[in-house]
């Protein structure tokens, strides 16, 4: 919060980056030349350790002890060692977390399971406009006669309604992100939670916009279950694998229908019959990818050591800066909450797209969400106040000089 | 089979490398010094390229290009373009083949699939002692109440005899794997998807212990669906993502319950309804892992490059010498075909435990099987006659004095 202060106190951008307890943190990232990182709450950047890291698990591990490496290297340890590296960011047990899969395939796992935990209700219950995977996952198992989605944009509402004027009873499962991936709007865990639970439901937290930016307390919130990304504020590379989470007391009778052999309690019996390993592995399901885990490890590392409450906070302060150097930009309309939000701003304007290539072009990556949502992220790590100051002001340029008004700021890409 | 030939005419291993037109491929690998690598089939060596592919896409594209690397370096496309050059290896057609999670994920999504293509029945044939995860998988899927996994031996039998007297009529799914992980066993993959097609029933084959290793002919032999393993003979790495192949005249038909963004028709759409992907690419579920794909691309690369042909006659080969070699070694039991096989062996042996974990510390290395079974894979990108040769003497030597029988070489590891 005293960066916020000092900006209050009118000082500079390189006043403030002088300031900051993390400044140093910037040179453990290989930031471009040029470039000002507006994204890294869709693609975190790279941490220099990383290279390093998996040229020695390709050469030394995988090319010198091959398959020895599972047992020499941990290889077999590795997704319940780097869930146990998350699991303090999110306020879970050691033991709560397993690092397997993407989230996807992970929400499919924990919403069946959440199904099975709670015998005679079908309904999860979501809101409209989440992360679209959340709800397809939804779909897909509903689509197996398991299930049946409900959408519902007052969730607490929802859940007192009740089809039958009881508390939302045939609701097995309450699934929500946690930070909104558009709007950075922030749910409030603990009274939602709370909210699920007294209508007998279980809670599924999606923390792909939350890890590493925010403070998380699962354990306080007694959350049941969440997901997670390992590609955004974990730094851990593209389609870095995901993590799950399960709270110790549902883990016993937890049944994931992903039950491949990772997750057997004798893996290497090679039995004919399924039996769930006791803990948190039962989550696992097919060959940990190593290479990807290794990547993810390095940034989940730093993150750890650099203090999800310090980033939070000069996160808030890089996004109130930015917040107030745009605010007269014509055009221009703020889509994130003024209050309690997440580490990244969404702004609507009507040529969002055309605008956000035009940044682009000029080294300030931010991206794109249909149909006119700029996103800006400010991915405490390793940004600068100055760099987010240069940013708006860019942004300024581009709308007042219609910069952005090029063909070829107008054609789409494959990947927005 | 000119090696085979040349072997039967008593040349020496040195002769054979001498003559061997593969011979120039294990430069092209990174093979530790004093090591003898016969578990390729477990997981497959290092390919010289992959460190340098990997430092690229880490430094250059993560790094530098950041997000924009999924249009610019076409991450996108990763998964069909890699799925595509798997196609020919497998007798398939580029867009038929695809990239994704593991073979574990693969097989509920084919399997599930695979139910909803064939209404009115529920059961999965499978054989007994097929390589776990598949027959878990399917026990999974089983415990949604979506389906029963049926175990039989004689798989035509089973589809002739049928629960009503016609043929298997209740049968949707035959899952067999192609090559039996322990014994190297080959199912004639023409006659039993001729089975399973009279029987009114899907064939999905599990490739994971010949592709790469054996000619393969989906399309010749009708075949509906397929999943295979990338850290095995294609070199991909620990844990490398797997590969799914759905016929095409399936797949707009096909279904996957696991229906993640990147299945979906418009991903960057963002809409609240999930709707499939027009092809093959129905069958992504969450982002892919850019790392271990990249990784999978440089293995897949070689192989093609070396040729199925070759690599299977080679393979072939080998093994031949190996099975000659160990011969008249006491107590050692073949348990494998001398007939058609994979590219591996397996032996019974009372202490084949203690055996390989003799022969790791002398740097020959294979695996060990529950409860009895030492298995030997012949890889043949990078193995030499001489190494096989010398594998077997020091097999034979390792017996003969009783060497296996220390303590160290009887204490279990996590991973066999």
């Amino acid at each position: 919060m005293s960066a916020i202060a000092a900006s209050a106190r009118g000082m500079t951008p390189a006043d403030l980056d002088a300031a900051d307890p993390l400044a140093f943190a910037r040179e453990r990232f290989a930031i471009p030349e040029g470039v000002i990182y507006l994204d890294g709450n869709s693609l975190g950047a790279l941490p220099r350790a990383t290279a390093a890291r998996l040229a020695d698990v390709i050469a030394a591990e995988w090319g010198e002890d091959l398959i020895t490496s599972w047992n020499k290297h941990d290889w077999i340890g590795a997704p319940a060692r780097v869930g146990a590296k998350i699991a303090p960011l999110i306020g879970a047990a050691a033991d709560e977390v397993i690092v397997a899969d993407s989230v996807s395939v992970n929400l499919f796992k924990l919403l069946a399971g959440a199904l099975q935990l709670r015998p005679g209700r079908r309904v999860i219950l979501s809101e409209p406009s989440s992360f679209p995977t959340d709800l397809y996952m939804a779909q897909g198992l509903a689509s197996m006669g398991a299930a049946e989605l409900r959408l519902a944009s007052d969730i607490p509402a929802a859940l007192a309604a009740g089809r039958d004027g009881r508390q939302g009873k045939d609701v097995a499962v309450v699934l929500l992100s946690h930070v909104h991936y558009k709007s950075a709007a922030v749910h409030d865990m603990a009274a939602i939670t709370a909210a699920a639970h007294a209508a007998g439901a279980l809670m599924l937290w999606d923390l792909s916009h939350s890890v590493g930016a925010l403070p998380l307390d699962l354990a306080g919130a007694g959350a049941d279950m969440a997901v997670g990304c390992g590609y955004k504020y974990l730094n851990g590379g593209p389609g870095a694998p995901a993590f799950a989470y399960l709270a110790r007391r549902h883990q016993a009778a937890f049944a994931s229908p992903l039950s491949g052999w990772m997750g057997h309690a004798a893996p290497f019996a090679f039995n004919d019959a399924y039996a769930p390993a006791p803990g948190i592995a039962r989550l696992l399901c097919g060959t940990p990818p190593i290479l990807s885990l290794a990547a993810l490890e390095v940034g989940v590392d730093l993150i750890a050591e650099l203090g999800v409450d310090r980033l939070a906070a000069k996160s808030r302060a890089l996004s109130d800066l930015f917040l107030a150097a745009v605010a007269d930009i014509p055009g221009l309309v703020l889509a994130s909450p003024t209050g309690v939000r997440g580490s990244h701003l969404a702004f609507r304007h009507p040529q969002a797209y055309a605008i956000c290539q035009a940044l682009i072009a000029r080294g300030v990556i931010g991206d794109f969400r249909d149909p006119d949502i700029l996103r800006f992220g400010f991915a405490p790590a390793y940004l600068r106040f100055a760099d987010v100051a240069a940013a708006a002001a860019m942004l300024a340029e581009i709308v007042a000089t219609g910069a952005w008004d090029r063909p070829e700021f107008h054609a789409r890409q494959a990947v927005t």
